[in-house]
Formats: structure tokens, C-alpha cells, sequence
């Protein structure tokens, strides 16, 4: 299913100097709120990768798990969440790592992915790749192979995509 | 869609003192990694509220996100993330409340809202019903209507649906 750049761009609100003074963010909650524009949001992300055999989809803590969600149900794929330290209950692999603004670590469950899983990594943003990176490292610390990132938004300028090899990155909207 | 109660049960992981000692945490992680069980406790969820034309789908941060998310598609609803302070970028309401371990306070963006708009709450547990209350709460306080709440657990034993008065709420397990 096809999704309108303009319309998708139209529903992103810009708001300057958050969470940090000098960053743009994209706010997507205008986006989620348009029933039609989320449904074929998600459609996008997960249209290049619905032929991989797609296993787990991996959603980054808190605004992937909107996107992977979803994502994973529309590929047949199981759901993994990748989260902040303390948060997941169970004995977790925890990976740390630079991100646009300071640093940070993320966790996941040992038992989440095994050698047998071809996995996606969903985001909402891509920016430096930081936390797409670390998500990658994670899955593959637990042996699966990433088959690619999914991202709504990429921001070029940033130079995210370099980071992230020969992963296949696919991004909705460039800003 | 059906769902087998039993087969859900079993994909619920018991993990004792966490988050504080003397609670038994229900992880979720494992029915979420298995396509079908996910695929099926979303409709579950979703299904009693099917014929209430729903316009808004609230999700509470961070795992209310991953039922919320697909049963907002699945109802062709909204998605609105009620999240932690702070964790909105744009202009918020705030309620504070008391939960089974501490108090806690949730934000709703002031415009995701509005007084025409027929809300469905999505959580993955219900306990003592504090957090649930509170997500009313915010959808009222922008003139929502709270058709009902729908959790994946309820923790019967915390009595948490009295403390939820007239609005229809709906478990998928009883635990």
C-alpha cells in the first residue's frame, strides 16, 4: 500500500530544542493520532521486508514498540522489545553506546532471539544510528542475523546510515 | 478470533520480586515473540469494543504501547501515548496517582483529545487499577468519553476494576 510523502510529512510536528537546546525533534504523535496515515506509516516500513522471512521484529524502546508492533504482526514475525537497563524482568544481554544527545544502554532478554532468527530492527528515528547500531549489536550478540533497519524517519544529515554497514536501511521520510 | 486461554496462560513468564520484592512481575515477553499468541490476544483484546466506534486507541508507557498500537489498526483508531513526565515533547496535562508499588504520574499531550472523540484504554495489566484510572482520568479532563479499558491481566485479587466504576473494562486472563 501506498503511502503520500506530503501527507506522512504533514503529520510530523517539529519542536525545537527537545529534549536538549539545538535538537529539532520530529514528533510523530499527530501521525499515530490519523488512522489512515499510521495504518500506511506501518505498511511502508514493513512492505521492502515482507519476502526476508522476517522472524522476530526488534522495537526500541518506548515510541518503536508503536511501530514495531504492528510491524511484526503484518510480517507473521514474533515481537521483541530491546529496552532501558531495569527494565526487562528476566536476565538480560545490555549493550552502551553514543547517541545524539550523551550516551545510553540498552537491554534485551537472553532468550529473545536465538541463531535461527532473521531479524528487523524497527525505529521511529534514525539520527546518528547510535541506538540502531546497538540494537543490531544485541540481536547479534545473541546469534540471529539482521536482515535489515526500518525506520519512519531518517535524518540525513546525521550520516546514521553509514554506521549501520551493509544492513539494508530503509527510512519513510527523509528529513 | 478465539484465543485459548491456556495457551495464553502458558506464554505468561512468573517472575517473583520484581519490581520490588514481594511481587509476582507477569512478563509478557514471551507471548509477545510468538506470532500467533500475540496475533490472537490483540484481537481478544480488541474484539469486545469493535462495534463502539472507537476514534482513540490510548496506550500507557511502555508495554501498554505494544497491545495499544495494533488494536488502534485493528479498530481503525488513533494511537494516543500517555507516557511518564517529561517524556512528551509538546504542551501536556499531568495526573499523578498511587499504584501497587509507589505513586507515579502520567502525561497526555493537551491536543491529542477532544470532546468528540470515543476513547478505548489499553494496558498489558491491571492491578490495583490506579494507572488505568489516572489514563481516564487524562481522556476525560480533554472531554474524551472512556468507552472501556481493555488489559491482556487482570489481577483479580488487587481489585482494581472497582476502583474503575461504570466503564466497561475487559480482561483477556484472570490471574
Amino acid at each position: 500500500m501506498g503511502v503520500d510523502a506530503a501527507v506522512v510529512k504533514a503529520h510530523v510536528r517539529d519542536i525545537p530544542d527537545y529534549p536538549e537546546p539545538g535538537i529539532m525533534f520530529r514528533d510523530i504523535t499527530p501521525l499515530l493520532a490519523a488512522p489512515d496515515v499510521f495504518s500506511g506509516a506501518v505498511d511502508a516500513l514493513a512492505a521492502p521486508f515482507e519476502r526476508e522471512q522476517i522472524d522476530k521484529v526488534v522495537g526500541i524502546e518506548a515510541r518503536g514498540f508503536i511501530l514495531a508492533a504492528p510491524i511484526a504482526l503484518a510480517l507473521g514475525a514474533g515481537f521483541v522489545p530491546v529496552r532501558k537497563p531495569g527494565k526487562l524482568p528476566w536476565d538480560t544481554h545490555a549493550h552502551s553506546y553514543e547517541l545524539e544527545y550523551g550516551t545510553d544502554t540498552l537491554e534485551v532478554h537472553r532468550d529473545a532471539l536465538s541463531a535461527d532468527d532473521r531479524v528487523l530492527i524497527v525505529d521511529d528515528v534514525l539520527a546518528t544510528g547510535g541506538t540502531a547500531l546497538a540494537a543490531s549489536d544485541l540481536a547479534e550478540k545473541l546469534g540471529a542475523q539482521v536482515l535489515g533497519i526500518s525506520v519512519f524517519i531518517e535524518l540525513g544529515a546525521l550520516g546514521g546510515r553509514s554506521r549501520l554497514g551493509a544492513r539494508a536501511t530503509h527510512a519513510v521520510l527523509m528529513l
